[in-house]
């Protein structure tokens, strides 16, 4: 096995270490220190790939917003069902994971916290962004791509009012529904009211094959299928791509 | 100054001073050695009150959810404005905090962190329930009144969907506003469009006296009045009533 290869595994144990560790120890306990020693690394050679616990927390954010953002999308846009549906199941796969099982480590919300952020390394934050910008710019090259195909009349900032607005509704149940007091209040409310809130939006955009009664049972549909191919996706071997490709952009 | 005073006062800097620190140095980086030191206090005594870092997590929030939570929707309960008008102001003070300024230290988003709950101290995540209980509540208790009132239709189930519904578009704005790489896209949402996406909830439910093209503005307005009203709040003050309540009831 070669140096990079050998790299890629140690990061690969670290993040997966880090992650049982910030759900039985607590978010606050996470030690890099500890981390090594269950890695079998040097404390060295573990600041090489994180130098800082809010490395690890934005590299475990990363693994969420590359399978569940970026892969996704890519997966869903290759489906036959209509534009709309497309573009719904692009937001619904992240209420259906969560109706599953709430999020232990809750590390999704760590984005939403610029004192993590702030004192990451720039290196990883650029992964961050990148996949951020992927996932944001995948959502609405499709919508675009409705636009010219003549599926939807809008001006760009109605593109993007759109999928903000579906954005704001789809993050809020995730945060919602992890909350321990919440939780049940968040799970009674049927995944088909949410879709419908995020129809309303999608609504405004005069679609020419717009949402129907049946569109809510194929974008179940959708999320039950790339949930599944999902699962043989290597994210690291994903994120490692784009950080090498981040690097060379430097 | 009496012992209890006393302790107050200490508890409210330590505070005061670990939002500094999460700001400054980083969420992973809170030390509660250095928080002692800045509050002039041991390290024995600083652990009186809060044992561990997700207590002090979990204190900010409370704050949080106390100010803007509990006691915003006490105030805005006391209006004059139409029950629709101020059930929507409950939702958009949230909204329009988050548009003048995002959380640096982003603690509204750690109660959707179960790795931050599990390991704070029970007392301390007590007051957190009250206090997430008594928003909740405050918000139900105004639709039931509003039915009570003969102004709406709906059964139990239905109040909660549109609590649940609105409050998934209020959470996600404020999560998705909060993130650096989004924030200049959601505040370049109209906040008209996310009233316009929570009045889709309320709507369900047949108000005699629905909202109408002015209610906007005057939700506004309610939101400056009462946020403005809400700086001489003692929020420290309003928790250690919950706290001691919390106690007597154990």
């Amino acid at each position: 096995m070669g140096r990079v290869e050998q790299k890629k595994q140690r990061d690969r144990m670290i993040l997966d270490k880090a992650e049982e560790a910030i759900v039985e120890r607590g978010l606050f306990s996470l030690s890099l220190l500890e981390l090594a020693r269950q890695a079998e690394c040097s404390v060295n050679t573990l600041y090489g790939s994180f130098a800082k616990r809010e490395d690890i927390a934005v590299g475990l954010f990363n693994r969420v917003m590359a399978t569940f953002g970026v892969k996704a999308c890519q997966e869903i846009a290759l489906r036959q069902e209509s534009i709309a549906e497309r573009f719904m199941a692009m937001q619904m796969i992240w209420i259906r994971r969560q109706h599953k099982q709430s999020d232990l480590g809750g590390v999704q919300f760590l984005a939403a916290m610029p004192s993590v952020w702030k004192h990451a390394s720039h290196s990883r934050i650029a992964i961050t962004r990148k996949l951020l910008d992927s996932w944001y710019q995948s959502n609405l090259n499709f919508l675009q791509m409705a636009r010219a195909n003549g599926e939807l009349v809008a001006d760009d900032d109605h593109l993007h009012q759109c999928l903000n607005e579906v954005t704001c509704v789809e993050r809020g149940f995730s945060l919602f529904s992890n909350n321990y007091s919440f939780r049940d209040e968040a799970i009674s409310l049927p995944m088909e009211r949410v879709f419908k809130v995020m129809s309303f939006s999608l609504e405004e955009l005069s679609w020419q094959t717009p949402l129907t009664n049946d569109s809510f049972k194929r974008v179940m549909n959708i999320c039950d299928e790339v949930e599944t191919s999902l699962r043989n996706f290597d994210v690291d071997e994903h994120i490692w791509a784009v950080e090498m490709n981040a690097q060379e952009l430097q």
